[in-house]
């Protein structure tokens, strides 16, 4: 069991209401550290046995295509971790 | 300007019905190769200058008590990326 580790974003150039929200909350709560907050995805796939080239590709199309809306979000990130968490 | 990382993921023993959605949806879009789906958050916190040690405890409480709740979800990582993306 290997696990696949996708991350997406919101597109850096559109405003994300959420990420906003919770740095108005912390901000609110006293906490004035913290200049910004995005707050994007992050998915776990779990393929049974080892991970090929076929697979991260695979991998790769659905991150692009269905995990991810391309209009609005940018895959930041795909890592392969070799045992399951 | 520091970016930092933060990943939270619900609970191992909790089921995930957003990544069960996803799973089932890839399957029947007739991809086989993914075992499971879990959907977790990613949040970008940028501060403003240097990160050090009493401001990653700032982070490491915020993650815990206010971006994850801790019923439901795990803090699983929380990176420092020295320049903001």
């Amino acid at each position: 069991m290997t696990t696949i580790i996708v991350e997406t974003m919101p597109k850096a150039e559109l405003l994300d209401p959420q990420g906003k929200a919770v740095a108005g909350a912390l901000a609110r709560l006293g906490t004035s550290t913290f200049a910004s907050v995005r707050i994007g995805k992050r998915f776990e796939i779990v393929v049974d046995g080892p991970v090929d080239d076929a697979i991260l590709a695979e991998v790769r199309t659905v991150a692009e295509e269905i995990l991810s809306n391309s209009v609005i979000e940018d895959v930041v990130g795909i890592h392969v971790v070799e045992a399951a968490i």
